[in-house]
């Protein structure tokens, strides 16, 4: 019956959907709820459908861990589940709703905490299989994604710090702090650009021109980086493919022939 | 003579010259239009131009449906042109013009239906072939690329709900609601950054910070992605043509040799 | 004594640096021309460095139509020169200076045919070779980058002709006419986004966010394109290395084995 | 013993973390410091910091140069060390701390040499190896990326001179001279777009929306040019692979087949 309960929970296509729908009716829920006017006079359907949803996630999270042991009530499995990435998120999405009725806490801190409901949106990838690719390319291209994310972020502390030297004595308010510095490095090296922060000295605007430079020039690093990635991965697939096909070998050394 | 006609209508330098030339004139003319002085002054041509316009569309229509069946009167395939993409954007983009004529409907409805003359843009994409290299690569990459924007998609209702509870409290106006945080959100994870949204609290400039950074990452991606489609192609072409030229078979198992 | 004088003009190392030494000067000078107070006070110098500019490239302008009949005499060479786009140049960089000896004309039209001299930038390009291989890059994929180009123009038509339909009774400043829509179509399709047009609609927003995300997308697709072109070109380069080097033929078909 | 301390310096794990975090502490400093509250209230701190940094910079410096003879009392090496990259910043981030008590010098100069200190954040790379991936592509691509920046450049020249005498006329304030000019032309061109200078006549506009069109190829260009180096870095290293792996040659010429 277990077995039955597992495949249901797992490949159902109905309950799948079901789930699928009732996380996103969450998120839509949360959205609408910061609107003044629906959270005023539609409370309490906000509310009912919170009691709704928590109750389907706890029973799904209870079932999920129940059903988790695939050889005979095998604790181990259990615990693998209880502290895998997906059980994790299983169990902070719904405890959140239960805190209150266990310690005497501030309002505002269950406001905070009622965002973890956010974190029912990575319950979708549990279903979806398209993501992996992405997620290898990702994975693939770590080191030097880091990398570059670390020089960016060396170039903005040299060029904030400079630029807090440059601009503060014409913009005090502006360019208050290199915080303040380092908040006009992430508009300008993302070319984000959103204009409450610019300089206005000659020289700041020098150095603001370099970095939007070198700005277009981490665009492309890790565009670079991806790219090369994506067709390594798929050269390697059609080798792999080639080889499954059957493979003519070298008749002098008996290696394969690419 | 149908088949010269459609001959004609198809491959005709200077029929298919002057059907481009028409739907450039009826995209400028409706530009023209929302200009009002221009509209004021010159609303008789505006009018002849389109009721000029619209017979020629409207005659060029039938003949298509009555020269669509290349055997012997098969309806088939008439009805086939009259439901293919190009055949319904033949019809939307003349209908609006006799809808007022058959059913007594609101002005500003037909303000509103005015624009599907914009559909005639698409007719273009008829005679053009070069668009193909682009829509076949767009296809190809289409379930990383929508991958890709569902992620982006996430992030955003991440980050704008966060955003939303970090600076409600400092610009009630400008973060009134979740709402107004994605609009915050596409303005900085795409880098557009038009300047009339931004967070002012450290937390939230902290925020939108690594939001901007995450969004130079997913420039990175779908430029990944059609990169790799474009490399592929081209070698795949490659490939082809040598196959094309004759190829040299291993002596030792009858495969080709790359 | 031609030959020589042909030298000296296109390879003498001193004579192609004080050439470009005196290119670079000059448009030192026009932006420093622009500057008030520099303009007031050393007009004198302006007028003089144009006057000694202007007799220089005028020599090099003659000799160069001089030295360029390689086989003697040859009028159809030097014809070629003078209508060759660097012969071109050399010959509108010039020619303002002397309109107005020839002709009396408008001194708003002189102010205007003066920044024809701007153009001698373009003749730096005479003396360098390491050009060549962007210039190779963007003509391989020149079919591809119009085709996007012209993609993105037919959306920004289509966007900005909606736009303006949904922002003209909110802001019907901003929004006056589909021109000023397409002004933002421009600014938010390139991710510019300087901040004076921007949608207050929902609707416009929508259709923004929708414009900007998709304006990732045509960031994406001519990157594509060049980035595969610049490999086709180092993998070719690397078959033609491998040629010059020699080839194992297979023994079966007297073929070139990669 | 000179080995061991080399040993110690150069390698050990507790050490090399030391001066990781000496450094670090040393920027966050530099940044904390220009908080004017902070500044004001714990200036005794910040001035006891910077003096036990020094003295450990000072004595790693001398360290340094003692131990960077390899082979016994070589003055070459220690010079060459002395004179490399790494030395020269070793002693700028320590030398502005000395300078006051040599030269009588002003506390404005003091205060810029103080910026000096950034210097030491480039004394991390000195542990860092994955830099080196991303340091030989921009090595590989340099003279690809300085023609880019070059074009990128005289196409700023051209488009700030004539945005300047399109604009002039109309925002005589933005638009006072071409460098103000040539601000617009850098934040249109990088996408930036802070919105502090923007066109405003038509012709501004058109010439604008050319521009920042053109910024996207420009970001398009460096793109390409790293991806195929981060391409051709992968498939050469497979090739060596390969080598090493063992290869099989061509029966009929001895030669290597791929």
């Amino acid at each position: 019956m277990k077995n039955k309960v597992r495949e249901f929970v797992n490949h159902n296509k109905y309950f799948v959907q079901f789930i699928y729908g009732l996380i996103i009716l969450n998120i839509i829920a949360l959205i609408l709820e910061s609107y003044q006017s629906l959270n005023a006079n539609y409370k309490w359907f906000f509310n009912a459908f919170e009691i709704f949803s928590v109750v389907i996630f706890s029973i799904e999270y209870i079932v999920r861990i129940w059903v988790s042991d695939k050889t005979k009530e095998n604790k181990r499995e259990r615990i693998n589940y209880a502290f895998s990435t997906l059980g994790i998120i299983d169990l902070i999405a719904i405890i959140p709703f239960y805190l209150p009725f266990i310690f005497p806490i501030d309002l505002r801190v269950v406001r905070i905490l009622r965002l973890f409901r956010l974190l029912r949106i990575f319950k979708l990838s549990r279903y979806s299989k398209s993501l992996k690719t992405i997620r290898y390319i990702l994975k693939e291209t770590k080191s030097e994604l880091s990398i570059t994310i670390f020089v960016i972020f060396v170039l903005m502390v040299l060029s904030s710090t400079l630029m807090f030297y440059i601009e503060h004595d014409d913009q005090p308010e502006q360019f208050a702090n290199i915080g303040d510095a380092f908040w006009w490095a992430i508009a300008t090296l993302t070319t984000v650009g959103y204009g409450d922060v610019y300089p206005v000295t000659p020289l700041g605007k020098l150095l603001s021109g370099v970095i939007a430079l070198i700005g277009i020039g981490f665009v492309a690093l890790p565009t670079g980086i991806i790219s090369s990635a994506f067709i390594e991965k798929i050269q390697n697939e059609k080798k792999e493919q080639k080889k499954a096909e059957g493979q003519c070998n070298c008749p002098h050394c008996g290696k394969a022939i690419d």
